[in-house]
């Protein structure tokens, strides 16, 4: 376990590290200050790191050079804050509050939000492009992968179908595990595929990578509306029942605290079953262990 | 001038044939209809294809491969039009129309169209990633110079600017002129490096691009500014006189409809002798001097 901490808090370090010098205030840039500042806010504001967690673990798993998970565990995150912002937004999910801090568009105004998002959705591809350890192939590769995950046939289009059954009673698992996919896994699957290609695996482990990401994403998901039950709001950094509140079908709602905490318990042992045929994943279980138990 | 408009209809019948094909619903993501929907929508609003048209035009004159053009054309004009998009929000510039048509929050809600304008952020860098024509080297230059030129130090942050001198009357020509360098300069100038790129051109003949790319932008914002004035609103597709409802400082404001048309004439003047260094420069020369006298 001490092992396991060390690990985690390395790979937190230097992506919180990293981010900062990806989006530093220069001379050149000064008339940006506040956009860059209200971008910062957000990716300062204590997020977990899970994404880059998986890209480090996966690329350092497999024998891949560290370096090269640098810039693609920074874009992740730049994405997943990303799309905090804009899920936040008056016209979307309403939020004041992101993680016990008032959210970006309550801090910076909406105007500077909505850019704040887009150039958080911009910047990863231009610091993937831009990095010195990654092969032009790679970088392809890397660029491919995270465009579609977090696109339209990715986590914005599992937004779109999120709103679209907002307030419908007639949610079955299947449709909600489809929006689940799309919106909380695309962004975990492909982080582990990203830690794939920095070391060149081949593409059988991608797909077994492929395969453990969306069952991670999903089990994530499902504890996620077990907290929204049962947490406490104090350690979340939000308030809790918010699902209730707006009528939401959730995992709980389909199966009740107990059945979404058997489910969520067995699609991880399902996870765990895919680390299986990865070589030295001792991080990543111990990660995947972690979340399933999480209380924030 | 039978040449020129011929050339520049091949380019506009190209882009638009390509955009429909990049962002077709299929069985698979029909899910994501709306957005598919919404993205058209603002994708097919009677956009002059000017960015396009430059890509394709500096690839052609520089003996490069037409078909190495497609996704980057495509790519400039997507963000162009997710720029558009979140641009007209309620909380920006809270336009209700574009080019004569309701815009897209009107069409389609708020939430779609954050969204929207959010994956047209997105889908170009997958584009040119997933493109069969361009070398992994041509692909990593192009998302580079793309990503710069769209986000932080780009047009989005020429959209800060913007913002922050809002009603502010103490603005002058330089201010005036760095924003407009990076809100609409940028796009243009960058869809001629990647045109660029398309032909392995050198690096001399991309910085003759550069310089080409931001005095054209230059010259059509004045344009713009003028036509804010003396536009024909049925032309323009939008009411005129905006920009002195806002009390915005523009080059007509700092120099007069006279002072303004003077500079723009001479700016283009400029680009044109940047021309002198690109061979068979005839399409960009005549696209330039159209730009200038167009009258919307």
């Amino acid at each position: 376990m001490k092992n396991f901490e060390e690990k985690l808090s390395q790979y937190v370090g230097l992506v919180e590290k990293n981010l900062r010098q990806y989006n530093v205030c220069t001379e050149e840039n000064r008339s940006q200050r506040t956009l860059i500042d209200a971008m910062n806010y957000s990716l300062e504001a204590g997020g977990k790191r899970i994404r880059p967690a998986l890209v480090y673990g996966f690329c350092e798993a497999l024998g891949g050079d560290i370096k090269k998970a640098h810039a693609p565990a920074c874009a992740i995150e730049m994405i997943h804050t990303f799309s905090l912002i804009h899920d936040d937004l008056p016209c979307m999910d309403n939020d004041d509050f992101r993680r016990g801090k008032p959210s970006c568009h309550k801090a910076f105004g909406e105007a500077q939000a909505v850019l704040a998002g887009d150039a958080l959705a911009i910047l990863p591809f231009g610091i993937i492009a831009d990095d010195t350890n990654l092969s032009p192939e790679q970088k392809v590769r890397i660029i491919s992968a995270l465009a579609k995950a977090s696109g339209r046939d990715g986590m914005i289009g599992g937004q779109v179908i999120d709103m679209e059954i907002e307030g419908r009673q007639d949610v079955d698992e299947e449709l909600l595990r489809e929006m689940c996919m799309s919106k909380t896994g695309q962004l975990i699957a492909v982080s582990c595929v990203m830690g794939c290609v920095c070391a060149d695996a081949s593409d059988t482990i991608i797909g077994i990578a492929v395969e453990y990401g969306f069952k991670l994403g999903l089990a994530f998901q499902i504890t996620d509306d077990i907290l929204d039950v049962e947490g406490n709001p104090d350690e979340l950094g939000k308030p809790v029942g918010s699902d209730e509140q707006e009528n939401k079908v959730t995992f709980v709602t389909l199966f009740g605290v107990e059945g979404a905490k058997q489910l969520a318990k067995s699609i991880t042992a399902e996870a765990m079953e895919c680390l299986n045929k990865i070589e030295n994943s001792g991080f990543i279980r111990e990660l995947t262990e972690i979340l399933l138990n999480r209380k924030k």
